[in-house]
């Protein structure tokens, strides 16, 4: 287990969403192994003392009961408006007064809505909050998603952070590179030349990379509808769970060689003619998810009655490389679907077929599936003898699940990430020109006539999306009634 | 399913113990699928009648209760001593009083002591019960093993059953064969490129072939005395299985074919003076087997005092052919050790370590193992990230086991062999070259002065069969203590 240095936690956004859904939560369960002197100063424009912060907003996250009192010694709160330049003098003063030992380490992390980023940063360095070049210790910059709206934006955002900060200070959230089998990928690749020997064009069919959500949009209509899936999930998750999976062996494992292999792949993502017609948007209509009925998204709190905003895509894409030369990349994201579940799944190329091979039925592909929510596994589809008949063969699965052998206790992805920002390891956070490449392949596919298919919440999107692949005579892993493993969840 | 056409099963040895064992309740289990005027002749020393042998010894063989009455239907006894003429002038004037449906397909299974074979055969001939070329129908030969004791009796015994019967109609029993996960060799190879792109010493390192059983010889320390492990199981079970698993890949599944490519690694099988220096015999004395405490094998009945017989087994072999030059197969078989399992396991070569690696832990091999008794199914041992430690990787397994998926209901060897004497399919059955290959290579290894090491009951065998393995830095796949699914067997 690593060591956990002391330091501050001042965090930007401290009353929101994610604060309330997967910061305190992941924080609390980082309790012990935190440094015992280090406090998180919760930041937030409501009006609360520490003793009500703690009782009122704490206290309701969703954290294990255990240890909350604790917990919550750590604790300090900071009122603050974002856009009151006042509130940063004191917070620089109160920071001042901390002990010695952390009041010279401090993570900022910036959980607030992506407008503030600019301003909050310009008055972290004016006050000596955080700043390029700290005297003493280090300063460090976590900045959620989304970093920019498209590649302009981006761009100006990160012309203006790093004009304040270092590359090097910056730790860019995304939550999926903290999930255990996204980085699990890694692992499976190069340590086990069973799959490694085979991962190429030569012997790999297709690769199906998804994140499918059963939740509409909910309370977020207002970001969501000036987003969308390509923004909000092929942008980040879906892109670096590809690169992920397809790039070059790196050299080791520091974070500026794992994460220049990844460019490479995402500098080789087409984004040509054909793949923008391969692109497949899709909105939810009213329909019925798990036995509850949702609205139409267009009747969803916060967003505008005629919008074209998509909450699916599927697309196809390829890579300009000779490792995956000709070998399509199915990806998929959407909400409002029939499951929950994310997954990187690898089709094998089938063999000629010799023996086993009937007219009605063959040998089926091997295939390779990782499951990175909410199950935690890999999966081996592959052929034995039917039990029944001598002359041909049945599919057939072996799994490893994660929870199966360790529990349901691995590592949140923010816990995991958390801890990565105190430790200064920026392994799973994307690096500038990782953010600016994946934003270049989105503003290329964003293609303002894409049709809008509309598809019924809880069906496994629109028809469009099956038959992108049924024309090139494939299928969904996900979508075939063989197994079921997301039903139930 | 397939028919089962109608036809008659004679049956010498019916009083027998693998007749009680294996063999009726092996055809109980078929008796649904049997034709409805199919019949069994029981040929057995003892006196009974139809109705005797009905309540007295079927209705006592290890049978599941529903149905054995009307199984029983299809059951007459015949009394015969084997070694008296007369007996098989009334067994063939009772078979020629048979439906004529059933009267000229007869199948004549021998379960008999060795020595009666040849004699048993000419009788057999000569009152026309199975003869070269029936006017009418099939007559068919089941002969159990062993199939001679060197290659010389072999040859001697072949030689007159040849005389007699056409190759064709000769069914050399080997039940390693019928084992349901014995044939999955051949679909787990040849229909998973995944495994097939990386089916020889390029990709592997080496292969293990295990039966170990826990029992004792028992009853049956006579013969055992008189033969031991190498003859009992090295020159049967175990190179047939080595063969199924290294054989080239046939056109088809017809059964020539396929007994030609066994037959090909059968002759390359290495019989050099390294090879035999790197056998151990072994023989074990008192233990504790499961919680009971077992003799010496010098003190089993009908072993001789200063017996010599090895229990156990265990080499080294290697395969004379391109595909596998220079990889290791190490085979081991014995009687009384800790575990009950036969298994095929192959380790495949590890790639050069970069990353993952650790001077205290590295990513260990990728391991495919096929199990064949008593659990059923594969297993596939590789790497994911230690979720304790990014820096290296835990060994870990995907399972696929038969009875998990389909219940314990898998078709028995016997009854799934006798099903294939019916349909006149041999694929199952050894060829005379490859008993006569078989029984060459068991000659050349079986070196009169080679040491036997004693061992004690319970364990895994003598010491230096651990070491022909850790001599060359590797170890038996069964004797790992990370995982333990033989322990509760």
């Amino acid at each position: 287990m690593r060591t956990l240095p002391p330091c501050t936690i001042i965090l930007f956004g401290a009353t929101g969403d994610l604060a309330r859904k997967k910061l305190f939560p992941a924080l609390h369960k980082l309790h012990g192994e935190l440094h015992e002197k280090t406090r998180i100063i919760a930041v937030g424009r409501r009006d609360y003392d520490d003793a009500g912060f703690r009782s009122e907003f704490v206290t309701a996250c969703d954290l294990d009961k255990k240890g909350v009192s604790s917990f919550c010694k750590r604790i300090l709160y900071h009122r603050l408006d974002f856009d009151e330049k006042e509130g940063y003098v004191a917070l620089q003063r109160k920071l001042n007064n901390l002990d010695p030992e952390i009041r010279d380490r401090r993570i900022v992390y910036l959980a607030t809505a992506p407008e503030a980023f600019t301003f909050i940063a310009e008055q972290l360095t004016k006050n000596g909050i955080a700043v390029k070049n700290p005297k003493h210790g280090w300063h460090r910059i976590v900045i959620e998603k989304p970093f920019g709206h498209d590649l302009t934006s981006a761009r100006n955002l990160n012309k203006r952070l790093s004009k304040r900060f270092h590359e090097r200070q910056m730790y860019r959230i995304d939550h999926y590179l903290g999930k255990e089998f996204v980085q699990n990928i890694m692992a499976l690749r190069f340590t086990n030349p069973l799959f490694n020997r085979l991962w190429s064009h030569e012997h790999i069919d297709n690769v199906q990379i998804v994140a499918n959500e059963t939740a509409t949009v909910g309370t977020r209509g207002g970001y969501y509808d000036t987003s969308g899936a390509l923004r909000d999930m092929l942008q980040s998750h879906l892109l670096q769970m590809l690169a992920i999976t397809t790039m070059e062996e790196p050299r080791s494992l520091s974070p500026d060689e794992i994460r220049g292999k990844k460019l490479a792949i995402l500098k080789a993502i087409s984004r040509d003619a054909k793949t923008k017609k391969s692109i497949v948007l899709g909105q939810y209509r009213a329909g019925v998810i798990n036995g509850i009925m949702v609205p139409d998204y267009t009747a969803e709190p916060g967003v505008a009655k005629r919008s074209r905003t998509e909450t699916f895509a599927a697309m196809r894409l390829t890579i300009k490389n000779k490792r995956w030369s000709g070998v399509p990349f199915y990806l998929r994201t959407g909400k409002a679907l029939m499951h929950h579940y994310a997954e990187v799944v690898v089709t094998f190329k089938p063999q000629e077929c010799k023996l086993f091979c009937d007219i009605a039925r063959r040998p089926q592909e091997n295939i390779l599936a990782v499951r990175i929510q909410p199950d935690q596994g890999v999966e081996l589809r592959f052929n034995l003898k039917d039990p029944e008949n001598e002359h041909v063969t049945l599919p057939l699965s072996m799994e490893y699940s994660r929870a199966a052998e360790f529990g349901e206790n691995s590592k949140e992805a923010y816990e995991r990430l958390l801890g990565d920002v105190m430790v200064g390891d920026q392994t799973l956070f994307t690096r500038w020109d990782e953010v600016e490449e994946s934003w270049k392949i989105v503003d290329a596919l964003r293609v303002s006539n894409t049709k809008i298919h509309l598809y019924d919440a809880g069906t496994h999107g629109p028809d469009a999306a099956r038959k992108l692949l049924t024309d090139e005579k494939r299928e969904w892993f996900g979508n075939r009634s063989i197994q079921c493993l997301h039903c139930t969840k």
